[in-house]
């Protein structure tokens, strides 16, 4: 995974766009379900996403960069995948904080590998400088999380969902 | 997940959209690696799913559509998740379609399911259509998988990377 400029900063920019459309979605969910509170942290993170994809393009400049396959830059899915499951559970702002902070983690993983294994000198600095803001915004998730109170249904097991969280 | 027609349309013309858009990187991506044949299928597999958009939305006519969020009709990711790694394990033609086939089974079991729980007669009808339009394409997958060589690295398991497949 040692990648030449170009190929870097396409995938930077593809993960920023992405991120800010996702956060997009949350606002507008907890928005219609009337949360202001957590609405405004998601609109907060949209913003981040989207400054920080638009200074990836301006360093990029003229530079062209290639296209990529959507699963090299996508948001997982909510660990409830599907239809209508995934999208009852998200409406839980402890269950929308959990999944922007796992997809937070993963960008940031990705920026730290990037920059562990570049040989390109500029890739490795622009990608330890990426995966420090990502590192940001998790920490700043993790605080929302610990402030918002957690459902009935727990984000890793579900042996029982009469029974409430332990 | 008793669908309203409007509901209902909203999640096929996003999944045919989808697959659509997926079947158009499988077939670049073929392309790009010589694989002619494969490339072929995939372009066919494209067509058909813009020509299912099409209908769909020609059904829908003048009725305004809910904007769905992304996890409710998005194709899996690669079992190999993630950046290069899952490009590598698509580059094999085997694999690239079995993924195409995952996701089919995927919107099979979709429109079967809309088709079983809806209380409209007309979402009913148009569901069980549909389910078996991915049938077809499930069994045209199935045919293509028969005679694609399969590679060392198998789906499920890749216990030993140094091994053969059994």
């Amino acid at each position: 995974m040692s990648y030449s400029l170009p190929e870097f900063l396409a995938h930077a920019v593809a993960l920023e766009h992405e991120a800010a459309e996702r956060y997009l979605e949350l606002a507008d969910m907890m928005e219609a379900h009337r949360n202001d509170a957590v609405a405004a942290i998601f609109r907060d993170m949209n913003r981040f996403s989207k400054m920080h994809h638009d200074e990836v393009k301006a360093r990029a400049g003229a530079l062209e960069l290639p296209r990529l396959k959507s699963w090299e830059y996508r948001w997982s899915a909510p660990p409830e995948q599907g239809g209508e499951e995934a999208f009852d559970y998200m409406l839980e702002p402890y269950n929308a904080l959990r999944y922007a902070r796992e997809n937070e983690m993963r960008a940031r993983e990705y920026y730290r590998s990037v920059a562990a294994e570049a040989s390109d000198p500029e890739v490795k600095r622009l990608a330890a400088e990426f995966a420090a803001e990502e590192a940001e915004h998790v920490a700043a998730l993790e605080q929302w999380i610990a402030q918002t109170p957690r459902p009935a249904m727990a984000w890793d097991a579900d042996p029982d969902p009469l029974q409430p969280a332990p």
